[in-house]
Order: C-alpha cells, then sequence, then structure tokens
C-alpha cells in the first residue's frame, strides 16, 4: 500500500487528506453552490471516542499470535470505505464490530481459521485492503453468528514466480497495488490494471470483486487477467491450472473471479502482464453535449482501435473535475503501446470524433499525455476524489457514487430515466444538489456509465437521506434492465437489486456452489448468496 | 446447414464428398508415402446395413409427433463426427443407439421432453449440428438409465431480433452457422466466429462446448461473443440479463458456457456482433523452423496489434495442406477491419516476423488474401479435411488431431514431449506415420498448439490403434501442463484427463452445480461430471 498511516475510518492516508485550508475552502465553494447555508467540518473520529463491544469468541491457543482485539483495528476492519462507512465512522456508530482480525502468514493459517470459525459458527470476512464501498467487509451477517473475524490477507504479499517469457506472475492475493507494480516495473511489465482503488486494495481484492481498472476498453475488468487461481475454501484448498486458453468444461477460475469472499479466500494468482507503454498519443476532445459524446464512444468502442482511454465526462461531472466550462462533455482520449507509435490509431480516432461533432481541445501531445493538461487535471481529481469524499461527509453534505452497464441502443432513455429518477430523488429529499454522469469503460455492445452525486444533507440524516435516494437509483436501474454494478462489486448493500438482476434459477445454482465449497455457511454470510 | 443430403454416417453431405477418382488419387499417395501397401476404400455403410436395436422407451402421446424412430436420424444422432465415431460407422457399429430423436419446436416441448426423461429415467442428449469429435452426443451412458433420447435444436432456428446500434443480435440456439451469417450480411453485421465445423454446427452447440472459431487472436473463443443467455434446465427455465459488462459476483453466463448439455439446454442467445471487414492485409511468411516461427507469433501475440490471422504450420502440416515445400514452417498471417486501413498494422507486424527470421513468402495482397494464394490453399485445404479425413477412414487410415494450449515459456519442451511421445506411439502402433503441428490461435501468454497425425492403421484394429496413441497423446498433455482441449470439448472421450485436469474441490462445485440444476441426472450424463 502507500506510504503513510492508515486512517481507520475513512479513505487512504491521514498524510494525504485535505488539510484544514483545503477543507475550508471546499465547504466555502459547496456552500455558495448549494444555497448558502454554512457548512462546518465535523472532527474526524478518534479511537478513543469508541467503545467497542468486547469480542465475543475467543481465538483458540494456536491461532491467538496472529489474531489481535485492538479497537483501532477492529474498527478499521468493521467498516469498508463508501459513503455509509465514512457517515457512520463521523457518528462513532461502530456498534457491530469484528471481534477479532486475523493477519495469517499462510495458507495452512487460514485454513485453520476457517476451522475455527467453522466449529464455532463465526462468520469469517476476508479483507484485502478494506477498500469496498458496498459493505463487503463489514460484519453485519445477523444473529446465526456467535462472532466475526476479519481474515487480513496484507502477510501474503509475495510475488512467488516471474514468468518473462509468457508475461506472467504469481503472486500471492494480498499484495497491494503498488507493491505489484514494484515487483514488475525492474522487469518493464506491468499489471496495467489500475482501479481508483488502486493504492490501498489488493490483488485478491480486485478478484473477488471483478474490479475494473483504469483503461477504457478491452481489457477493463481483473477477469481477462487472470490465468489461475488457488483459493482455500472451508472444504478445502484448490488450484486451477495455468493456461493461456482452455475450452475443458465451464471456466473454474470464473467460478471464483467475483465469488466476493462467499465462498472461500483467493490465496494466489496468476496474473497475465503487459509491457510498459512506451508510446503514447492523447488528448481531449469537446463535444456540445453528453449523448453526441456517446456517440463517440460508441464508434470508438466498435472501431476496432481499443484507445487505453475513451471516457466521457458530461457538463457538470467535467467542471466538478476541474475540467472543462461546465457547458460541454469532455473526453478523455488516449492509445499507449509498448511495440509500436500509435499515431495511425489516434489520427483515426481523432476522425471518428469529428464525425460526432467533437473537437479537440487540446492536440495530441508528446509523453504520457493522461499526465498533463486538460486530461491530467481529470485523473489528478480523479486520484483525489475519496478524499475530498471524506471532507464534504464531515461536513453532512450527501455524496456517493454509483455505476452500471448498458447496451447502447437503451442508453439514450436508461440514461434519461436514470437521471431523472436519481434527480427527482436528490431534490425531494435534499432539496438542491447535482447528479452527473461519465463513461468509466465503452464496450463494443455498450458503455459503462457512471452517476456521481453531490447534495447537501442534514448531519441528523445524513444516511438516511442517502438510503433513500441510493434506493431510488438502484431501482431505477434494474427496471430500466443495467446492472447493480459494473465493478464496485454486490457486498451486502447491493443484495436486494442483485437478487432481482439474477435468474432465480441462476441463484439456485450459485448457492448449491456455496453450499459445496462453505456446508457451514460461515465465509462472508449476506455477501451474495445466503447460505 | 450447406445445402445437401446429410451424411449420416460421418461428415457433412455426399454431394460434397470426394468422388471415386479422388478417393483413388488420394490412396495412391498415401500408399506411397507409408511403405507401399495397398490402401482399398472401403463402400460407405448404409442404412439398409443397419440392424439397430428397437427402442426400448415409448415417448408419451403428447411427445409422439416430434419423436422419431426412423433409423436413418436415430443411427445419425448416435455418433459423432470424429475419427471413432466414423470408423465405428464404416463396421457397421451401431449397437447402442439413441432409442429416439425429438425435435422441439419451441422451448414448452423442450420442457416436456426433459420432464419425460425425469420421469422415466431416461438420458436426454441436446444435439445441435451433431459435430462433436470427443463423443459429446452419442449415448454411451450406462446402465442406469432405460433409455437415451437425442434432443435436436433443428427447428429453433429463428432470428429473434436485432440490434443495430449495439451490434448484437437474438438468435434461437438451433441455427445453424451458414443461417446465422445469412441474416446477419444484409446488415453488414457478422459474428465472425467460423470455428472447422461451421457449415455443420450450431450456435447452441459452439456456446455449449466454447468452441474456437476460425480467427487467431483477441477473439477466439465463442465466450467473448455471449452477452445473455436463455437456458431450459430440469429444474426450470432461466434468462440472464443482457449487459456489455458486469461485476454483480460470477458470471452467470460462464456457469452455462462450455457446460456440454450436461445442465440443461441453451434455447437461445444474444451474441455480440461485428461489422463485416472491408479491409485487409495478409500474406504468407516462411521461417527456417517451427520454433522460429513460434516466437514470431509470440511476439505478435505481445504486440497489441491483434492479427486476424497468424497461424503457423510446420513443415509436414504444412506440405500435408498443400503449401510449402516440406522444408519450411509457414505462417498465415492477416489483418481485416470495417473501420480503418490496417497497412500500419500489417507493416508493424512484418518487422515482428522479420526480427525472428520470417521471410515474406507472399506480399500483401488486395481484398481478401486469405482466399487467394498459398494462405487460400491452406484455408481450402481446412475446409475440406474432414471429407478427407472420411475417406482416409474407408481406406483403414489412422488420422485424428487434438489440440491444446501452454503458456509461452513452457512451449518448447511440452512440444518436444508431445511430439516425442506421439511419434514413438505412432510409431509403435502403426509401424510408420506423421505428426505434425499448428497453431490454431495465440494468446499473449501462449499458444493453442494443434496436431495432426496421419499413420497406416489396419482395418480391423483401427479403432484400438487409434485409442492407444489418444492414450498417449492426453497422457502427455496432461502430465506437461497443457489442457486436455482447447477448442474440441470434452465429452465423454476426454473424461479421464478432465478429471486429471482440474482440481477435485473444483469438480465438486460443479458436481453441485448440477445437482441443483439436473436433480435426476439425465442431461448428457458422462459429460463433464457424474450425476
Amino acid at each position: 500500500m502507500a506510504e503513510g498511516t492508515r486512517k481507520f475510518w475513512g479513505w487512504g492516508v491521514v498524510e494525504s487528506d485535505l488539510t484544514a485550508e483545503e477543507t475550508g475552502q471546499l465547504a466555502k465553494v459547496l456552500s455558495s453552490r448549494f444555497g448558502g447555508a454554512e457548512l462546518t467540518p465535523r472532527p474526524a473520529p478518534r479511537v478513543e471516542d469508541l467503545d467497542l463491544r468486547a469480542p465475543r469468541v475467543k481465538p483458540p491457543s494456536a491461532l491467538a499470535e496472529i489474531c489481535s482485539d485492538d479497537p483501532e483495528e477492529r474498527a478499521g476492519h468493521s467498516l469498508g470505505k463508501g459513503f455509509r462507512d465514512v457517515v457512520r465512522a463521523f457518528r462513532r456508530d461502530y456498534g457491530n464490530p469484528v471481534d477479532w482480525v486475523a493477519y495469517p502468514r499462510d495458507e495452512g493459517q487460514i485454513a485453520a481459521l476457517l476451522d475455527w470459525c467453522g466449529s464455532e459458527q463465526i462468520a469469517a470476512i476476508p479483507y484485502g485492503g478494506g477498500s469496498s464501498v458496498v459493505g463487503g467487509v463489514e460484519p453485519n451477517v445477523g444473529d446465526r453468528y456467535k462472532g466475526a473475524v476479519s481474515i487480513d490477507l496484507q502477510h501474503l504479499n509475495r510475488l512467488l514466480e516471474l514468468d518473462r517469457t509468457s508475461r506472467a506472475a504469481h503472486f500471492e492475493a494480498g499484495i497491494y497495488g503498488p507493491a505489484l507494480e514494484a515487483h514488475l516495473r525492474p522487469h518493464k511489465l506491468t499489471l496495467r490494471h489500475f482501479p481508483q482503488s488502486f493504492e490501498f486494495s489488493t490483488l485478491g481484492g480486485w478478484i473477488a470483486t471483478r474490479s475494473g481498472g483504469h483503461f477504457a476498453t478491452l481489457y477493463t475488468h481483473i477477469d481477462d487477467f487472470v490465468e489461475s487461481l488457488r483459493v482455500v475454501t472451508p472444504a478445502g484448498t484448490q488450484e486451477s491450472r495455468r493456461l493461456p486458453g482452455s475450452g475443458a468444461g465451464p471456466s473454474p477460475d470464473r467460478m471464483f473471479i467475483g465469488s466476493e469472499g462467499a465462498l472461500g479466500i483467493i490465496t494466489a494468482a496468476w496474473v497475465r502482464l503487459q509491457d510498459r507503454p512506451t508510446f503514447r498519443a492523447g488528448g481531449t476532445v469537446h463535444f456540445a453535449d453528453f449523448l453526441s459524446a456517446a456517440e463517440a464512444v460508441r464508434a470508438l468502442s466498435q472501431s476496432g482501435l481499443y484507445p487505453a482511454n475513451c471516457r466521457i465526462l458530461d457538463p457538470v461531472e467535467a467542471a466538478n473535475n476541474g475540467v472543462g466550462s461546465g457547458k460541454e462533455a469532455v473526453m478523455v482520449l488516449g492509445f499507449e503501446s509498448a511495440d509500436h507509435p500509435v499515431d495511425a490509431w489516434m489520427a483515426r480516432a481523432l476522425e471518428c470524433t469529428a464525425d460526432h461533432g467533437g473537437t479537440q481541445a487540446q492536440p495530441p501531445g508528446e509523453g504520457p499525455a493522461h499526465k498533463s493538461g486538460t486530461a491530467g487535471a481529470w485523473r489528478d481529481a480523479f486520484l483525489r476524489m475519496p478524499y475530498v469524499r471524506d471532507a464534504m461527509v464531515s461536513m453532512g453534505m450527501v455524496t456517493d457514487t454509483f455505476e452500471t452497464a448498458i447496451t447502447w441502443e437503451r442508453f439514450p432513455a436508461f440514461h434519461a430515466a436514470v437521471m431523472e429518477a436519481t434527480e427527482k430523488a436528490v431534490r425531494e429529499i435534499c432539496g438542491a444538489g447535482t447528479v452527473s454522469c461519465r463513461f468509466t469503460h465503452a464496450y463494443p455492445d455498450g458503455p459503462a456509465p457512471y452517476y456521481s452525486i453531490i447534495a447537501p444533507g442534514k448531519v441528523e440524516s445524513q444516511l438516511e437521506q442517502w438510503d433513500e435516494i441510493k434506493q431510488a437509483a438502484s431501482d431505477v436501474l434494474i427496471a430500466q434492465g443495467g446492472t447493480i454494478t459494473h465493478h464496485h462489486a454486490v457486498g451486502r448493500d447491493h443484495r436486494p437489486w442483485y437478487d432481482r438482476q439474477h435468474a432465480a434459477g441462476f441463484l439456485v445454482g450459485l448457492r448449491a456452489v456455496k453450499h459445496a465449497f462453505d456446508p457451514a455457511g460461515i465465509m462472508n454470510p449476506g455477501v451474495l448468496v445466503d447460505p
């Protein structure tokens, strides 16, 4: 993970938080945008503020040395990093903490932990970087369990083997993004998977939640980078064969990719790598409106050019992120290659955008274009956003994101319905606020729209206000044919809509798999399927 | 399917079979290549030759009109189209025929058929085009079943909906390749999935067996083209949501892709399409040896250029297919696009091949390069091969193919071991013969090698000779870390090695899914997992 002191109650490290001055400035901007009421940042929670329930269970002596009941560690592992989590942290609401945090050092200790949990009916909650924004790591497991243990994989952080020829590496699953890339950099290789959580999330977490990377086309989800998996389940340990492709029955890996800890704990994976790009071209293109920009993305995603970036931001989203004037939609366009100059690619892509009314706001530059100019401003804002979010929560704002995917022909009506329902909810519940949209990923058959909400809330009902808006947004996503999540995962927060999204028959099959691997029903209960 | 009279006993249609003159010429060539013994083609089996066991079960009256006990139809549905099948056909060995062939016209009839089979403990064997080469459609199901019914999906052949904007189409699963493409052609769209069986296989069959298409990189398996699936299982009907991408738990579609009829019957699918290519560049590149050619394929597959074709044939394989002198390895290289000229792509690819000692044997041409010159000769031979195979079987040859995938760094040793073990088996069992190799598909992390065997056999022990060779080849694939199949599927023939390839734990999970969807264990028993 990145250097610094991890915040137990919110995103990232203390050292990167907004300064008091920055927070004050943010409060002024937001106040003037939303009606003028004064916004007062509250102090961040301190561990001393909390009065955690004593652990309800006790680890067996053989496991005692890897289990901690330190209050800060327990608090940090009891909530994720979503809006709901940070609000509860500001409320000092840690009423349902994990009883222990376990730090296994090998698979034997993981198996022993699962044995203990199984024999005493304790919920076992796998924990990578803890960056879930969907209630994926909190022990909201019901009364059926005598306790809950968070199993933190941070010590399983080794590079086990590197295969330069096949461009693949075997990592333990608890390795954080920056450490993983640091191992690869000397070999001029990269996994090239950069979710927004990159600094504070792990390989195993990415695989368990089907995370989406920074790049917009072709290789988006982590799914495609998995060459083989090793998983410890309560029923035993299994490993798939390392293969570039196979047609031998349903994919074993796909059974565990996206299983969110409900089947077992991913302990290691062979992942496919890429050469580090050395050729780049990129720029920013402006469009009069979001739907024209969307049409340009459709053309690009169907062109076979495979841009590394072809994200679009609607006018509000662009302005919120410090790019654009607030009047035009902005596309961040870029190509990268380790093999060849990408000028021919970029030239054709700009023809496509021009065909749809795009005007080039920034010429394709030399070097890493996505780190400079408008595109660079957007990227910096992107990585900074979770810290800004924490500050906004501190002053009572209601702000979060939700994301989905839909086919192209349904997109315009879908988007209109989502905007209408969500803006209506924001207006009725908060009185004011903005709903904006960007595309995070684009497929030949449809985009992955990502919506951001910023609204003035009330400190005393901040959580309940959000829950109402989230309900309205999720309802419209599902009613209009989208997915409840493109890359944020299901967790506990999305369960009601996940259950509506999938065929009942499929869920019966998934439950059968769950029973086979987790007969006692201890693995991350409440996530995906009930035991 | 293609025009003509389907052969019940072998590949394709009667009208496309080799003429007597062509067969005689083939016999002479093979005789002179393998020791000079005269090769005498046997006459093809006729339905009158067969004495099929009477049906052991009787369909209920409501299903009688869609069930046939016509001997030719029963014979045609009782064996697949692999070497073992054709040999048994020449032996008139139809000792284990399906009792009935059912031709349902809708999902209601499929569900009724499964109900009947479930209530009377009859094996239900889904049948698309029947092109299995791995024992996937034959009723070798053991004594546990009172009968066996082949469920032929040919009447579920409609285009249900076309979405030009998203480039996707909703087809019933029983549609054959040519009919599917005929629906798309007027819209300038294509599925662009051309397995060797294309003319005589169906969309549902491709999905059920994870078939591999004609194109070499990026989009190889049908898996990536599936947008959503509809499946009738004995436990009910389910349909996944149509989405360009999703992160909502493990993929529902991936549970059924590759399930080979063991979980249920795929009745419809939304598939992702592409615009029909209009820009092409292609050519043939020669290499001094196969491993140099393989290194060039590795460079191309890791370049991000995504050639439509970058197949290589070893010297023997090239000569057998009428391309090359038998001394050099041959690469068939091609790019296609519907969006942009591909000259920049082709130019860079030729640099890559030159870096690995490749010499351009044929300049990149205008128009559909893969249909002309050396590349064209190879393609024609490729499509003609199954007919040639039938003729070779008729004269007692032992000839078949097997295929796999392996990572690049293991490929040289893997290939050496596979060649050594297989050549040894061929030599010991047949006294002479050739083993050759091509790559059918290439991934950034490894190739899919495809091996062909041609050896003089003995009519009276042709099957047993092949079984011994197949055993040796399959053993070495699994021992050396490969997959038992990259795109031919598992069926019944590959079961012993499939069971060794996969972790026992995964198979327990798959069996749990099978129990959930097929509690009576009637779906294609013996394939993938036992009931």
